[in-house]
């Protein structure tokens, strides 16, 4: 090990790498704080010639290697073991813009750039890189690209995955792979980058991306939503994409329990309607001038009373109040406490169906369940978490979390959902991937994994 | 083999195959007439369980396979070679619609549905499945996916790959691998149906698919344009897509030479321009009742005099009359007679410097070359046909074709383009697939065959 170190030192030089604790530390342990491991070593290479050759003095030393980009995941998916032999491979100073090709409304990036520098950089040149999550401010593209990363603007413009045209890559042994073509159409023979989006880095370090841009959207129309049911909230949905032609960017869904807690952690933030409701939808629509025709949508909806009530924003600072409420349920159900989180998707048209037998589900487990159900059902995924009693000892909070978070995914998994929808598998969800994606998809998984990466030098330990 | 012909017939059962040579015969030669093949019989089976059979008796006897939709492909990947050693399995007989979900704007078909029968049953359900292409009359939907066919909607809505949300497949030894779920966002381990989108069948044979729908995009407005040069059409194109916030649906391309063959062989079909123009776009945008924006963003375009000469269809049947313009390519080419064909894709920002260094090629190549160069701007794909002089003697014309479509793909490699757009490789370009994707991602598609396939048993001399 001693070896490897000072080759990897002479790799990235002086500024590309520490072992020192204090800087170490948060790139141990994940997000969550659920998963804390050690290094002997996190090297940050400044090219991709250097992470190539990382690759290579790791995989000839028989080393294993953790990638890591902003270390945001959910899943425990970017942080290394507690045996103190991974090395980590941070992406951080591979953070140049490459090109920004607006007339063919693509961008070629490293992997390190944060998601937020990609969405400025596409507006700067007039364009629009449309996906959004919490953690763009921190969480790196390259991280994206790994997890295929969904977030808010899914239903509208797709996950991760739709919006890579290209990747630069670096595989197990320390070849590159390149494949950054700027192209929306390429069938010369299979597309080899799409192995690589949302395999958590077990297959190969993903260096650069080539992503699709967007026209701007234009001006947008934000809309606050009660409702009596979180089925309504599908059917809402649909009419409003028929009759805005699919100009609905977002739809959050959150229930008024969720609404409750925000109030309650959160200064100077509410629910701008009378009394309360049981869930709420907090919606964007970029449609332009047409303010008018959302309008009368809404309120044709309102007499036939699919909604209970609605506020349309009337400029940009009520809009930016109506998603401050949203914006702050991360933090406030932090501050709530600790939960049992559930990220899971079902088609729309059963969403309806697991929230009612998911209710059900809870009061049959025990009585004193609270849930924190929020989500965006424009694309199935529901963020359904679960709080626990605060006095429960450890090892029953444990023991109930694992009975109730196996009972919800059976039920998830009968209604043809994923557990997983947007936060990967990681560490955290490996046991249940081999419980719901058994037989032979598990098995070219594995047969994947086992090609491209034989001797499991990369980010062993996750997914598998 | 006589064991395993008997064998294939007891598992589909008499109406199930074929040996008779006039049944056959329109299996055995692809679209184009360029390949020929032969094979001892052609299977069609009824469901899953029998093509898995099928595919269990073949590898168990060491045959190999060449799947077939509808055989509408341009290279020659769905018939058998000259062997007559392979078996030939039609989906054709799998063309049940399983499931239309409205709400989920999803729909669950078997692999032998034709594209069309797929637009038709979405339309049916107020939703709208956006791939469009020539030959959706014929073609079958498993073929679409196993292709990632493109079409006219590309640039709006992306290739096949984009609307598959879960497949069913045979896998090379008949195991049955379900990945049917109908979610817009699932992270659970690696995409494993990817795989098989746009693997011309040598992974796997596709059964059945769950696809995206979209919202109806509502009356649509269609306008020719007359431009001086190509580069023209992506700067109109970006220009029209961020004024009409993504509202673009089709951007079609042609060149005069192209208007006048389709004026001279197809009737009643002219251009409505008094004068002629270099180039024309075709484009169809879904505004609504926006028709003054369109209008108004065309009519400043050409007061810039960036577009030359414009009409807007005033209903339907003027709509209609202008398409037929675009629809009548294929045939018009077919009657002007041979052309070697060039399915190209360039990112949009080269598309200028791709056309004015090709007429420059072409020149310098031969002085007596004829271009007929259309296609879909959207996407940056080009159907790049060169017409050599009709009276070269047979084995000059290849010589010379070959010439000729490598210096042209040498430079749509040098501007970052494919050689393949959208009619994948198939047999027809195998050669070129080794010429332009050689070293780490060829190897990692020989690695995923012979990981997948590793007897060869799925529609070997395909690809590879």
């Amino acid at each position: 090990m001693t070896e490897l170190i000072e080759r990897l030192k002479s790799i990235v030089g002086t500024r590309g790498w520490t072992a020192d604790p204090q800087e170490l530390g948060p790139h141990l342990v994940d997000w969550r704080g659920v998963y804390e491991g050690s290094t002997p070593i996190m090297v940050s290479p400044a090219s991709t010639g250097e992470v190539a050759a990382v690759v290579r003095a790791c995989h000839a030393a028989g080393a294993s290697i953790v990638p890591q980009g902003g270390n945001t995941g959910m899943c425990g998916g970017a942080v290394p073991d507690t045996s103190g032999d991974q090395v980590v491979v941070s992406l951080a100073r591979m953070n140049r813009v490459c090109n920004v090709d607006a007339d063919n409304f693509s961008i070629e990036v490293e992997a390190g750039c944060t998601l937020e520098s990609v969405q400025r950089i596409a507006r700067q040149a007039h364009r629009f890189f449309p996906l959004s999550l919490s953690a763009e401010g921190t969480c790196q593209i390259g991280g994206n690209i790994a997890t295929n990363a969904g977030g808010i603007n899914v239903g509208r413009y797709g996950t991760a995955r739709a919006l890579v045209m290209g990747l630069e890559v670096v595989l197990a042994d320390g070849t590159i792979l390149d494949t950054q073509r700027a192209l929306r159409k390429d069938t010369a023979g299979y597309d080899i980058k799409q192995l690589f989006i949302g395999s958590e880095g077990t297959l190969g370090i993903i260096t650069a991306a080539t992503l699709r841009l967007f026209p701007e959207p234009g001006p947008m129309t934000t809309a606050l939503l009660a409702l009596e049911t979180a089925a309504t909230a599908v059917a809402v949905l649909a009419n409003l994409k028929t009759r805005l032609h699919d100009r609905v960017e977002s739809f959050e869904l959150f229930s008024n329990r969720v609404a409750e807690i925000v109030e309650q952690h959160i200064p100077d933030v509410s629910l701008p309607f009378g009394e309360r409701h049981p869930w709420y939808v907090l919606m964007d629509a970029a449609i332009g001038d047409d303010q008018e025709l959302l309008n009368d949508v809404l309120m044709r909806q309102v007499e036939t009373q699919q909604v209970l009530d609605v506020v349309i924003a009337k400029n940009a600072g009520e809009a930016d109040r109506l998603w401050r409420l949203r914006h702050s349920v991360a933090e406030a159900e932090r501050k709530e406490g600790r939960a049992l989180k559930h990220d899971v998707s079902v088609p729309l048209s059963r969403m309806g169906e697991f929230l009612e037998r998911g209710d059900a589900l809870l009061a049959s487990l025990r009585p004193d369940l609270q849930l924190i159900a929020f989500g965006h059902v424009g694309d199935g995924n529901l963020h359904y978490n679960v709080v626990l009693p605060r006095d429960l000892p450890e090892d029953e909070w444990m023991a109930e979390g694992e009975r109730i978070t196996v009972a919800l995914y059976d039920l998830v998994n009968e209604l043809g959902g994923s557990f997983s929808a947007e936060h990967g598998v990681g560490q955290a969800k490996k046991v249940y991937l081999r419980r719901y994606r058994g037989g032979a998809e598990f098995e070219l998984m594995k047969l994947l994994k086992k090609g491209l990466d034989p001797a499991n030098t990369l980010n062993p330990g996750k997914i598998f």
